[in-house]
Formats: structure tokens, C-alpha cells, sequence
């Protein structure tokens, strides 16, 4: 179960912001301070907010750390493959049992992400600062309260369009439409082992979308979402030799069958 | 498209046939080819089937053999590690662009499987020669076309039992009770990319469940619904510099912040 | 199982066509004669069409007619509410023992597909002959098979726009974009009881849109993916006094708990 | 959103646990009663609960008195037609509007349920008072937070067996193993609208069941989960004239079309 207050780690890989001025103009210390401020300012004392970034020494995801985060924020672009893959196992396995992972943008081309997945997780995309208008798609869903209309819009973004070659996620609860002609699943969620994983599409960084209050409330409520919950989970094999109801059978087991050869 | 007719390859590890007595007197030329048989009694000339092993080069899944093969049957147990990584991924690469995988019993717990799914892919097991009765889930599922009755039985059976660690099937059609008192979610469907997976547990090597008439229907169904239908699949990103429909805004982009850093 | 040749009945209210001129201009004489002829040069003599409409008696929905119909079309938009409550029985009882349906755009408020669906079905719309462009969300879907880019467009059509009330599809295979800023799931399957229901929304009676070879690939498509398919299915409650597996516990039941009070 | 306190109401037929003494032995003040002080042992005064049975005025379902509830809980097992249809309107209306529903055993059958299902919702059964083992098959699904192992067992149960005939559920996190032979999906939930709909399968009114610690955990669960969440729902058709975007074509719109014929 989640820790009270609930522990949430925003990881940045951080780079564009200290070397594009465009960016640095609108993310001064760095995207992940923005999401930051955000959560502390609906949230308060009942969350307890930290921040990774790649260059810290095992990117800031020690197992310590991983062990101490009930949701993980990842917000990745130019560097996915400077994530080392120790690490990325290591988010994996806590995904598996029960922390919350939340892939921002261009988090889908992740390691951590694609391999969650099993897919491709590649689409179409065009930088061009077009019109995005975001749609709920399941009204009911809890990452979509607070939101006030059917839909709000980006005045500037950037296009991630379909297909979108994720598997099809357990739940879909947003679907943009761009001014340029494509739509794409913005809002998605999935289960992996005990842990959920979300889907945030917009969130470019050469346009202040994490300043956009209709964001930030998604956020702040996937963050909720993506907390930990349910029951024992043990995500090995075991061998269970004595059967909880009687077997009628006598059989002998060669056990060197379940040896690996 | 599928080709006509269907090739099919079926993959098997082939070690247990060959080094323990018990399994080869129930499949003295490997469990692949009584499957091969059934498909050939079952579909003949409309059905080309080859069969490939472990010890082959290349596991006998050359570049050539997956690009003429339209689905792939999978069974492995002991040696899921000795199956080499590039393999793997060109197997995974088939997937995505449409071949489709049946993975069969232990091949829950193989590199292509655990792949294409993101998770653990553990379970319980038991091997006590317990009665396993196969109950049919949905009704209108391909897959079971051709079943008669609401379930059937195999007298001697290894216990797969829930929590089952894969991701909730798209289709899940076939959940199975032991009768040592577990429940296992026996018949599955996913898809991923434009490909199909289906898992079939029912299938331990000790056991002649590949001879049971009704597991052979249940894999003959599997894999005409796993024959590779659909439109265009790409996978991989694309920018799009020219937009479909109009776009209001004059905008430069920094191409710099789309290359790796 | 679907018989050979397989049997189709494209069900149309016939309204429109008959007393609009613009419409009859298009359908002069009917927009299921505009679909029964492209499933006709589809599938020839591989598939047996007939029609049936509102004014005919039973609507041309007789027992008789349904029990030798495999996938039914169905295309309403004017006149839902004179559809008889009993007919809609008969087919809802159709589709739960395997009979395919395929509703056609406004078919999204006809009493069988909310009847099948649970919630309300209603959506948003605008009628003002904009573009709309259909997306493939599921590029190994059947439905899509034959398509040959990533989209295709229509020219004219009328807006249906999120939130669309209907369950989470099963199978989401088409999202639609609109010129004037809306996005739909166009392309949507569910299973109930044995039966395959398909919603494919584009089709609106002022515009010439079953003329389009996309459209008519699609509904050739659904057809054949709707075909009946599966085993057993009863849909009723059954008492299994005696149980398959034996039971420890000695227990008298007291059947009047049973019945209806 | 939900209020604070949650509104929960509990519904029940309370037929059984008047006329019957083995079922009144078992819950004297009506299983209603039970599980009512389960809820307040829990949750305390951020829960408010009441209970409305079918000897009421309007079944104690008043439009005023849905109004007010967050989560509806219903039990009906012999008397599911003397409800009447005015009632079941105004439920599923207030379900589609957001409050959650939770159907308790034989709620299977109940005209709400099946309303909001569209299938027939009928199964096998057996009552033998056998063994029912629920096992846990999402193991990080809100609704079974707080068990401690991988299943727990109920030493006497009436058997509910598949197939149970009910679209698939959104999400599947109990299967049930029956000592009979038989398995069942005993938790499922689905989204309808904007609320959500769970199923509880165990619960029959001889034996003690809702004194089971682990089903009053699981019920507890259930309410929290199925409280209201979301943003705007309308359910509701909505001509929207003037576009969001521009629209290039300039269009005449026969609005007669759009009547009732």
C-alpha cells in the first residue's frame, strides 16, 4: 500500500533545459521543478515530492531510493539511451511490485517504457506549434477529475499522431485532435504486475505546457491514481507441492525435468 | 496479408524427448511433430508446415525461415536461456510486423514471450498428475470453435495456477481448474504491433495432452486466428514536416533538440 | 458457425432516400442497395445479401429471416422509435446466440445497439459537411485489412464527436478527426453473449459516403470479422445437481429458496 | 465527485431472512444489516450508510434518495421482476451520471444489472454448500487490497459457474475455484457511463458469508473504488452548430432530416 505521506520522485533527464535557451526560457530550473511546484501547491504536506535527474550518480534511482518512491514521474527526450540498463531493471522490477510510473511525452521512446510495453511504442510526430485540443474520452475516469469541459486546449504544441504502436491500453481516457490533421491517445493507463503505468502525451519542452493548469491537474491526479494498491503480489514461480484439495493421482516427478539444461 | 497457403513453423526446444525415457515414449519424434501431424490431418494442402529446433543454427529461425513464416508456435522449458538474444529479437520484430506467436505451456516463462509482454510471466506450479478441466470462457471466441461441450478435461495435467504475472489478455477465452485447487487463465489473446499472440497452457511434456483431440483443435483454431491480417504498419517514428490540414502558426524549429545527446 | 455461403441482411429504415431529394439523388434507390451491390462485387457468390426495411411487416425481420441471417447491417436514423419492441428482442436474442451485427453511423441511437451497449449512446454532432479523417488505430485489426496508408479522408461528412457514450470497446481499431475540431471512435467491436457487434460511424445520408471504396472495404471487412464463430453457448441459467468433481459436505436444499417470490 | 462523507446505500429484497428460518438464523435484521455494521466498523463516520429494501415506497429508491448516494449496493435474488421499471430507469439513469453500483450474488440477474450489461448475465449453479476457493488475479487492483495471500476460501458456498454470460469485464481481478468442478469470474468491474459497476459473485443467503471477514474487506473496497470520479458527463445528443475550428465548406443543412419521422 502507499506510504502517507505519498512518496513521488519526478525524474528529468534534464539536458535541454540547460543547454537551449528557448527551453531554459520557459523551464529556468528545469521542467521537473515546474511539476514539482505544482504537486506541492495541490498536494501540500500529504505528498512528499523529490527529483532525480540523469547525471546523478545511478541517475538519481538508487535502489534506496526506487525502495522509498510510491510514483515515479519520467521525462525523457535526448539521451534514453544513456540510461543505464541496471537502472532501467531496477524501475522495472519496482513497477512490477507496485510503484506507480508516470511516462510525460517523450517518456514513450524510453527504455523503461518500451520494455513495460513490448512494442515499438514509435508514432508519427511534427514540431510545428499547432493547435492541440485534448479530449476526454471516458469522463468517469479518475485522472480526468477537475478537468471543466468535454475538452481544453494547447495553444501551441507539438503533434504525436497515430498509430501509436502501444498495446492497447487497459484504459483510454484522452484523445487529441491536431490543428495539422492527426489524433493520437494522450491519456492512457495500463496494469504491469501489482504497479499501474500512465500515458501523458503533451509536454513538450519548447512550449510551457507544464505550466497549463489543465495539465497539472492531470498530473496531480495520476499521480493519485498511480499509487500503490491491492494485495500480495509475488511475481516469481513457485512450486507448490502439496495441493490445497486432495488429488486423486500417485505420481512420481522426475524433477530433473525442471532443471534448466 | 496471410499467405495462401498458411505457413506455419512450429518451434520446439527438443531436449526432454530426446534425453528422458517417459517423455519419449509418449513423443518418441518430439511433441512438434505431433502437432505438425495435426495440422496437417486438420488443414492439409491449405497449410505449410515446417518445424525448427534449439540445436539448428540459428534455432532454425533464420532471417529467411521467419520472413516465409505467416505464424509461429513456440514450446520451451529447459532452455529458455541458451535461445540467443539476437533471435529473440528478430522474432520480436516478426511479431510487431504482423507474424503471429502462439506460445505454448512452458513458453510462458521464454525470452520472446516475457518480451512481448513487459512482465514477469511467472506462476504456481505443480506437478502431481492432477485432473485439469478446461473451461470455456467466451463462447464465441474463434479459438474454440468446434469445442462440444461448456469445458473438457485432461486427466493428467501439470498445475498452472493464478496469480498468473502477464498483462490482462485483450481476449481471454479458456480459464482451467485443477484439481489440487488452483484456477489458471489457460486460453489468452494479446496484440502487439500488428501481430497476435495467444498462449496455451495445456501441453507438460510428461502428459500426451498435444494428442488430446482437443487440445489439437484448440491450436489448429489458434493459429488460422493468428494468421496475420490488417493494413499498414510502420513502427517506427516518422516526422511529418507537411501537415495534412493547415496550421495557423509560423514557427522554427530547433531540429538540434530532436537529435540525441 | 457461419454457414457458406455466408448470410447477410443489411436492415435500413428507408426514410430519407424516399422523400428528401438530395438524398435520393445519391441513393436513388437506397443506401443499402449502395451496400448490398459492394458486397456483391466484394464477395460474390460467396456471401448471400438480402434486405430488409422499416415499412416491410416484422420490418422484414421475421424469425424465420433472423434464424438465416449470419451478420446482420443495420442503418437508422429518423425513425428508432418505430422499430417494435419486439423485434429488437428477436434480434437482440440473435446477436447473444452468434449473430453478428454491424451498425451503421446514426444505427449508434438505434434500441438494439443501446440495448446491447447499457448507456445511452449519444454523442455530439454537427452537420456542415467538413472534413473528416479516418485514422487506423489497430493497423493488424481485421476490419482493416486492404487499407493503404494510415488514414484515409472524406471529404464531406458529418461530425459525430467524443464523448461518445458507449462501453470501452473491446477493440478500438479507427479514430476520426474533424475539421471543425472534434475527434470519434469510428471504428469500434464488442463481443455479446456469442455474437460480434462492430460500430463503423461514417455514413451520413446527405453525402455520398457508401459510395467510398474505404467505406466499402471496411464494411466487407466487419461482415467477414462478424461471421459467426465459437462452441457451445447456452445464455440461460442451468442447475448442475450433480457436480462433476465430488463434494465432502452433506447438505439439503430447499429448492423453494429458488423460486420466484 | 464524491461526497464526504461517502452516501452508500445498500439495497436489498429482504424476502429470505423473513420467511425462511435457516436464512434468518443466519442474519436475523436482514443481510443488509450485516453487512451495514461491516461498513461502519470500518470506515466510521466518513461513510453514511443506509439501507432501502423492496417493501418500500418506490423500493426506498426515491429520486431524492438516489440523489444522495455515491454508491449503491444491491442484493436481490427471488423477487427480481416485482421490482419495478420506473426504479430500474432511475438507477441506471444515476449510474451513467456517475454513482457507482455494486451487485451482490445474485444481483446477476437483477433487471439493473442486465440492463447494464446487454447480455443475459445467466450461468450454471449448483447449491451443495461445497468449497469455493477466490483467487486473486490482479493482484494490484484496489478491490483487494488488504488480503493476505493469493486466495482465501469460504467452506460452504453455492456454486456459480461459467460460462457466466457477461460482456468481458473491464477489469477481471477474482476467479473463483468451486470443489464441484466448476470456476467463475467472482470480480469484475466495468464502466458505464461515468459510473462504475461491480460484481461480488459470493453471497448466498444460507450460508454465513457477509460475516466473512475477507468479503466485508472486499465490499469495503468495492464502495471506495466505486465512488464518483471524473469530469463532465452529459449523456446526452448535442448539436453543436458552430465549429471550434474553421470549417472550409460552406454547407446548407436540411434540419428536417435530423427529425423524428
Amino acid at each position: 500500500m502507499a506510504a502517507s505521506p505519498l512518496r513521488v520522485t519526478i525524474w528529468n533527464e534534464y539536458i535541454h533545459e540547460l543547454t537551449v535557451d528557448q527551453v531554459r526560457a520557459i523551464y529556468p530550473h528545469g521542467l521537473h521543478a515546474v511539476i514539482a511546484d505544482a504537486l506541492d501547491a495541490r498536494f501540500g504536506s500529504s505528498m512528499e515530492v523529490r527529483v532525480a535527474t540523469l547525471d546523478e550518480p545511478e541517475h538519481g534511482l538508487t535502489y534506496a531510493s526506487l525502495a522509498e518512491t510510491d510514483v515515479l514521474l519520467w521525462w525523457g527526450h535526448a539521451a534514453h539511451d544513456r540510461v543505464s540498463d541496471e537502472v532501467v531493471q531496477r524501475v522495472h522490477d519496482r513497477v512490477l511490485h507496485g510503484m506507480g510510473l508516470i511516462a510525460l511525452h517523450s517518456a514513450h521512446a524510453s527504455k523503461i517504457f518500451r520494455r513495460l510495453m513490448g512494442t515499438s511504442c514509435m508514432l508519427r510526430w511534427r514540431e510545428a506549434a499547432e493547435k492541440e485540443r485534448v479530449w476526454v474520452i471516458d469522463p468517469g475516469h479518475p485522472v480526468v477529475s477537475g478537468l471543466r469541459d468535454e475538452w481544453f486546449e494547447l495553444s501551441q504544441s507539438e503533434m504525436y499522431g497515430e498509430h501509436f504502436d502501444i498495446p492497447a491500453p487497459d484504459e483510454l481516457f484522452l484523445v487529441s485532435w491536431f490543428e495539422g490533421g492527426e489524433v493520437f491517445r494522450s491519456g492512457c493507463a495500463w496494469r504491469r504486475g501489482k504497479g499501474k503505468v500512465i500515458y501523458l502525451s503533451p509536454g513538450h519542452e519548447t512550449f510551457p505546457i507544464y505550466h497549463n493548469p489543465n495539465i497539472q491537474q492531470l498530473i496531480g491526479n495520476a499521480v493519485q491514481y498511480a499509487a500503490p494498491t491491492g494485495s500480495l503480489y509475488l511475481g516469481q514461480g513457485r512450486n507448490i507441492v502439496p495441493s490445497l484439495s486432495p488429488i486423486a493421482a500417485r505420481y512420481f516427478v522426475d524433477e530433473g525435468l525442471h532443471r534448466s539444461k
